[in-house]
């Protein structure tokens, strides 16, 4: 790569979303007088009484969790979206409105307490892609639901309520806001190219080499040419695949190997059990062919120097463009080295 | 306004960036067992020896602040834009870059290191726009610069790295993301209606009167429909204005007196010196007419429920849209208490 990317500020265009994100590599060297994180160094044990998630204990709506050994799925008892809720549509003038039903739901990825999918097998992470499998195939079936937002919240620093190992799913009747930009970029590549964007944004990645981070027979783990967050990494098939259901059982243990080596990786970067927010964006399911869609999972960590110094995203990134300091390729390199 | 819009989820559509928000206003009853932040009880000197900012203290690069008696403004020691950077463009396939270069100021509002524009007079912080006032002219009469950010981050939790009262400016040759949708926004209304869109929207706020939280002659203070953050506020000039040069005297005045009650606000809300990351979208300095352009000044402050829980805009809000619980029809009434 020039040497002018790692050496002068410049902005780097995000194929997927149409947007740009500013990157200034010398910044790397200022100094840091704000704000540090604190470092849970607590040791969690297996089993917590107060734990809404563990086995066997009741939530605040009265349920009682079954005494799951795997992975157990429930409906949010807080959702955001309802599926219930009448329609509605408010247009006046400037002001603009619409009802949104959707279904949220928590998934538990392990009855342990302890652990974080860093901790746990691979083939432990293969059960839990496969509920995510299941989750987006029946969800989707629903006439009101056209798009499927699987995620996690790792870590109190990002919102996580509660350390036990869980992911969330948010699906509903409208494409969200950053599903809607990865829509209309992929189609209209894939109008103009006939080829998938995202197929031939990973064959010029394995060419090219410096960001890649591990593959695998069908992953390619890499941090984007186009990363936002300082230690950003996609997964991603190599060959086109709409949506996750594609996947054979070689392909979700093939899956689960990367997001094992991903997690892997990040608590071993800065010794500490590593916050992030992570994502799979797929092809909606409104019932269109979908053909230009390319799955992906991201991972979004906030930490940039140490296990106490994060990146904020604030003033300048909120009321301008995305914000890096480390270039994606010295991250990339950096991760590496934990693989 | 309708009570489905207080009891069910909807998206709004912010009618400034064409992106919607997400509400859930039967979530705000959902339980926090989440982190919380730390409130700095420490009540600051007017001189710290170790501020960089503060008045004759050296900085890290060894130069020497003057004895200011106001305003203070400086280009910052650790520039992400620098103005002497090379100028090259990188178009492999899916790999899109370019050369940024810009100015980047830091601005002290007060020389007192204990202050902030909640404490300070309507006069002093009158100063302080002034010198903004300046800055945008000064800076926009670069050849190469075309937009000036002007932006304040408050508070620790808001990755603010020097409790000091002050605020940046970042201006640079390109518009970033957030511009370029309110660029595109306000001209296609423009072009439709020849009106400002927010002008009308103004009026139309005026009209509704629930989400207006103060007014004087010249602006008005209130939350928008499609706000994002929890107490989210826009100031804005009643009449059509494209950038902030355009105020006179009289008009300064008034828009330091509806930053004064902003504030002032905040800090009794939650009884806390409330953080926020604020800034200012005003029309391009690129030699363009630009007459559709009125210019806003934002809030948007993380604080949810008190000084300690925030709102953490992660997992769905990264992935998805962002997604609010509080409605800003409540936000509103409870920031007029304290008007
Ligand atoms: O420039 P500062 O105050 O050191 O840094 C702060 O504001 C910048 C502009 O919003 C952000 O990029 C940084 O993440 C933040 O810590
Ligand atoms: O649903 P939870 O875990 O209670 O809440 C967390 O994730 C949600 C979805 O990203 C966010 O809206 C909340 O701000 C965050 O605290």
């Amino acid at each position: 790569m020039a040497t002018n990317l790692q050496e002068y500020s410049h902005k780097r265009l995000n194929m997927l979303t149409g947007e740009w994100v500013l990157v200034s590599p010398h910044r790397a060297k200022r100094p840091w007088q704000g704000q540090h994180e604190e470092v849970s160094k607590e040791k969690r044990p297996s089993y917590d009484e107060n734990c809404y998630l563990c086995a066997t204990n009741t939530r605040i709506n009265g349920e009682i969790n079954p005494a799951y050994t795997d992975v157990f799925v429930f409906t949010n008892d807080f959702a955001a979206l309802q599926k219930e809720s009448p329609s509605f549509e408010v247009e006046e003038g400037l002001f603009k409105a619409k009802s949104e039903t959707g279904i949220c739901k928590v998934i538990c990825f392990s009855p342990d307490h302890s652990q974080s999918l860093a901790d746990m097998e691979v083939e432990d992470i293969q059960k839990v892609v496969h509920v995510w499998q299941r989750e987006y195939l029946s969800l989707g079936q629903n006439e009101e639901i056209n798009y499927v937002q699987i995620f996690e919240n790792k870590g109190a620093v990002m919102g996580c309520s509660n350390p036990h190992p869980h992911g969330q799913i948010w699906s509903q009747s409208s494409l969200p806001n950053e599903v809607e930009k990865k829509d209309r970029e992929q189609r209209n590549y894939f109008k103009n190219h006939n080829s998938s964007l995202l197929v031939d944004y990973l064959a010029q990645e394995i060419a090219a080499k410096e960001r890649v981070i591990f593959e695998n027979e069908d992953f390619l783990v890499l941090t984007p040419f186009w990363a936002i967050w300082p230690f950003e990494v996609m997964i991603a098939p190599k060959k086109a695949q709409r949506d996750i259901s594609e996947m054979k059982a070689s392909e979700a243990n093939n899956f689960a190997e990367a997001i094992a080596v991903v997690t892997r990786a990040y608590d071993q970067l800065f010794q500490t059990s590593f916050p992030y927010t992570s994502g799979i964006h797929q092809a909606p399911t409104n019932g269109d062919k979908n053909e230009y869609w390319h799955w992906h999972m991201s991972f979004y960590p906030p930490l940039l120097r140490s296990a106490t110094v994060k990146k904020f995203m604030v003033g300048y990134e909120l009321f301008g463009s995305p914000q890096r300091d480390i270039t994606p390729e010295i991250a990339a390199q950096r991760l590496k080295e934990f693989v």
